[in-house]
């Protein structure tokens, strides 16, 4: 059989573009001569849909669109994602749904039976379960169709793998010639060669082929990562599409041979997420430019040379904002750096704003002290400035915060937290050093003295955030047991040979610092357990005290 | 029997404050002589708990604290409610359960066998669903348990009411004498007597009295009403615990009299929702001051009514912040309202910083007319002066727009949006002034030119919100069909009689405005459906283009 896996990245919600796209890929599937064509889970109104799908007119345009895609499917057998209504008696109102087309004749629906409910997903939300499998007989084959999730509890390698019922097991009792896998399962930098290890013990137990589609593209908050496959009989990937960007792949299974070795590498898969993430924030909003503050430190510059990579030099504004307290060498830095990438940079002074609210602050703030007050005060003027460039001519402020200082509250709020898009809110403050190394392997783009300075918001004299902080790769550590691995501090301190007053404190930093989190522009999700979509954490609490 | 019911309002996360409060109520209801005593539904880590529930350290505090307090249970049986780790052989991790203790004896736990994942639940999440229902035998009577929304099923008022189960009519097999109903059932303006429907339906099909403890206090942007009641085997309510406060209900079934009447005011209930919401925000985290900018409209008004109402007039500071567009009106009014609730108001012109800011930015801004980058520096400008001050003395900021306004994106970030509680972000315009109304019924309390203006922001000369929007009442109309009902625009149109053009042009602002309230401060939900907690909105979409 001839398959035109088709890893397309639709919009979420526009309906009306992905069917369009969906008809022309159709149409190459035919100039191809595929037997079966195939779209990823929820193709027609992207992935997640959260609650527009508690729209009934949004439920009949797919409905719509796919009569609409029918016309285009003749001799072809068409397999595309989808959300319809339940015919369930009980539950939900929706099936998430493939369904299965051809020669403008639809042959039937099935719907997913397992339903992600953890991490970043919601699904029992809306969705209503599917009780049975099914296969369907195409040019005298049998295919079965699964939907992502469906597959991974077979595999025992789902985070929440303890369903009670197994859809790949019910398929086998059906002895399908192909399993189809549609799917949107996003990418985070632990997850290397997961799906692989899911759908080869699939592959392998149920004896036959599996043609797998996922989703590629960023859609709110999460980036979808493609690597649609073909895996043979024995579970091998004999065929894989592009990380990471739309691609198709047509596949003759009479000719398939060699299995695909594929050597990831994770620091350029963790970079060419953040650059998709960006792009698809900025291009699915029909958004061009981009307004960036420039600090001299790492994280500015690492934001400013992925926001470079995804939108184009010419896109970008550069402010440098420098205040009494930024040293001579930050300056020098940023405009190295943009001289590297051959951006515009403006410099803005704060200064005398900052004497200005001094000065108008003087008589509530007589007889105390400089404090986090006045170190707020330069980066809130500093974001007011970024904003009135963005209001006057349609920049978006890109924040430029890393995920260890917005764990520890290591960022100001209306300040360098102004953003429409927080690039490194999921990225540690470690991995953003790594990510600079690596970037830096061929050429230095980023000074080298970025790299090696001492991280500091350079907000009052002589500051550096070890002041008050350990070394970050411990705050790292710690942080990956708390917030991912949801570990006490017993264990944590245990784990990493570290005090528990230390552990104790940085958590109780992290609770500490919620209050601005929930206040965070949106990030793009590269680990496990991001910072945004996926947690949901009480500001008001008493647990840690 | 003698029923001691303790509606007791639990911090989310404190087990051990928690146990102690309950350990005590345990003693009165022993001094009270009662059989039985009864805690709402996860009153030993409050409702909700979210992602705490991730951490087994956190589940095996409840395990111990359940132990201390077995201590105290000589002579008495106590049902409480918490989490514990489920026993299912699949599914979730955890089950929302009620421990029936007596005589230092755990007689067994019942576990929550129907899990809301809809609006602002998300049960699914975390819990795996107990699957039988079971009566205890307690002084030779046999007491079902059941947990909140397992009583929903039955009556056919859940909004999610499509479950395969119904644990009322399971019960119903097993004859209770009494039925006990744990819960923690949050409070909305729309939702009057509905618990009270249910709880009917479900005595008199069981045909046994029901004993009903519902937690109170503000959780994380929910606001819980308590009612705890007793429902006799007719379903009338004769015994029922305060509304928005902690109060206990001492009932001996054998002395039950007349049926409750009482006439609920849907106002009144509104203002003791958001003053608890402000008092529970601030107290559970032992925060006790405010500081809030007063405009002169009648948002912040009612803000600043609602805080002096929380905290006390002591604990509220006020700032009045004009420049070159205020009217002299608000200025007067804003002095008149604080004089009527004395508290403090210091004025701070804003002006000369916003003549410094158009100055540093008059370079890039040459030849471009104003527009809402001048409007939003002024906002921005007030949110900074507040953030100063909750910076540097620790008052917390109160952000003072209403719904209808971050619907349609009135509102500038990181400017009037500042703040760490969103005090009326789910009161709908039209609502705010029936607030209003109902607070000057006695007194006239909030000026009344403050009701009779029109709505302004004074952002530039001779500016009204109607310049660009159709009248409130309007606006809210189109807002309930949208955000409650998810009906079409051309519904919407044909209910209210309105051109599809101008709904559209609201449905479009709405999701323009998106971006900005992903970064709102959290709310106190008042309404069926909040921006806030429970409502789940792509930013990039291409639905509503």
């Amino acid at each position: 059989m001839k398959f035109f896996i088709c890893q397309i990245n639709p919009i979420v919600g526009d309906i009306e573009g992905n069917t369009q796209k969906i008809i022309q890929h159709i149409k190459e599937g035919k100039q191809k001569r595929a037997d079966v064509v195939i779209f990823p889970e929820m193709a027609l109104c992207g992935y997640p849909a959260d609650d527009l799908l508690f729209f009934d007119d949004f439920i009949i345009s797919m409905e719509i669109a796919l009569d609409q895609i029918a016309e285009y499917t003749e001799d072809i057998t068409t397999i595309v994602g989808l959300v319809r209504k339940s015919t369930n008696e009980y539950g939900k109102r929706l099936f998430n749904t493939a369904a299965i087309i051809k020669n403008k004749k639809l042959l039937g629906f099935k719907d997913k039976t397992l339903l992600p409910t953890y991490d970043v997903f919601n699904e029992a939300r809306y969705f209503a379960s599917a009780d049975k499998q099914k296969v369907w007989e195409i040019d005298k084959y049998k295919v079965g169709v699964l939907i992502c999730e469906d597959v991974w509890s077979y595999s025992g390698l789902s985070p929440d793998a303890k369903y009670k019922v197994d859809p790949v097991k019910e398929m086998k009792t059906l002895s399908p010639d192909y399993l189809v896998v549609i799917s949107s399962s996003p990418y985070y930098f632990e997850k290397i060669n997961l799906r692989d290890q899911i759908y080869a013990k699939a592959a392998s137990y149920l004896n036959c082929p599996i043609i797998a589609c996922n989703q590629v593209g960023a859609n709110d908050q999460l980036v979808f990562d493609g690597r649609s496959a073909y895996y043979n009989v024995k579970g091998e990937k004999v065929a894989v599409a592009k990380a990471f960007e739309e691609d198709d792949l047509f596949i003759d299974s009479n000719k398939l041979q060699e299995v695909c070795s594929i050597e990831e590498d994770p620091m350029e898969n963790l970079y060419k997420a953040l650059v998709l993430g960006i792009k698809d924030y900025f291009g699915k909003q029909k958004l061009t430019k981009a307004i960036l503050g420039l600090s001299g430190g790492i994280d500015s510059a690492i934001a400013l040379y992925l926001t470079v990579q995804a939108l184009g030099k010419e896109n970008v504004l550069v402010l440098n904002m420098p205040s009494r307290f930024s040293s001579l060498g930050s300056i020098e830095d940023s405009k190295k750096l943009c001289e590297n990438l051959q951006v515009e940079m403006k410099e803005i002074s704060i200064d005398q704003l900052f004497q200005n609210f001094l000065d108008v602050l003087s008589p509530y703030f007589l007889g105390k002290s400089f404090d986090t007050a006045e170190e707020n005060l330069q980066a809130r003027i500093r974001g007011m400035i970024l904003m009135a460039m963005s209001n006057k001519f349609g920049y978006i402020v890109i924040s430029t915060g890393n995920k260890s200082e917005m764990a520890m509250g290591y960022a100001t709020l209306y300040g360098d937290m102004c953003g429409g898009l927080g690039v490194l809110v999921d990225v540690p403050k470690t991995l953003v050093y790594d990510l600079a190394r690596w970037i830096n392997k061929k050429n230095e783009i980023i000074p080298q003295n970025i790299l090696t300075k001492a991280p500091s918001a350079e907000l009052k004299e002589g500051q550096t955030d070890q002041d008050s902080l350990p070394e970050y790769n411990i705050v790292d550590k710690v942080l990956h047991g708390y917030i991912q691995n949801h570990s006490s501090k017993q264990q944590i301190a245990k784990t990493y040979h570290l005090s528990e007053k230390l552990v104790d404190d940085l958590i109780h930093k992290v609770h500490l610092a919620e209050y601005k989190r929930r206040q965070a522009p949106p990030c793009i999700r590269v680990t496990k357990t991001s910072f945004g979509r996926g947690r949901y954490f009480p500001i008001v609490q008493g647990w840690v005290k």
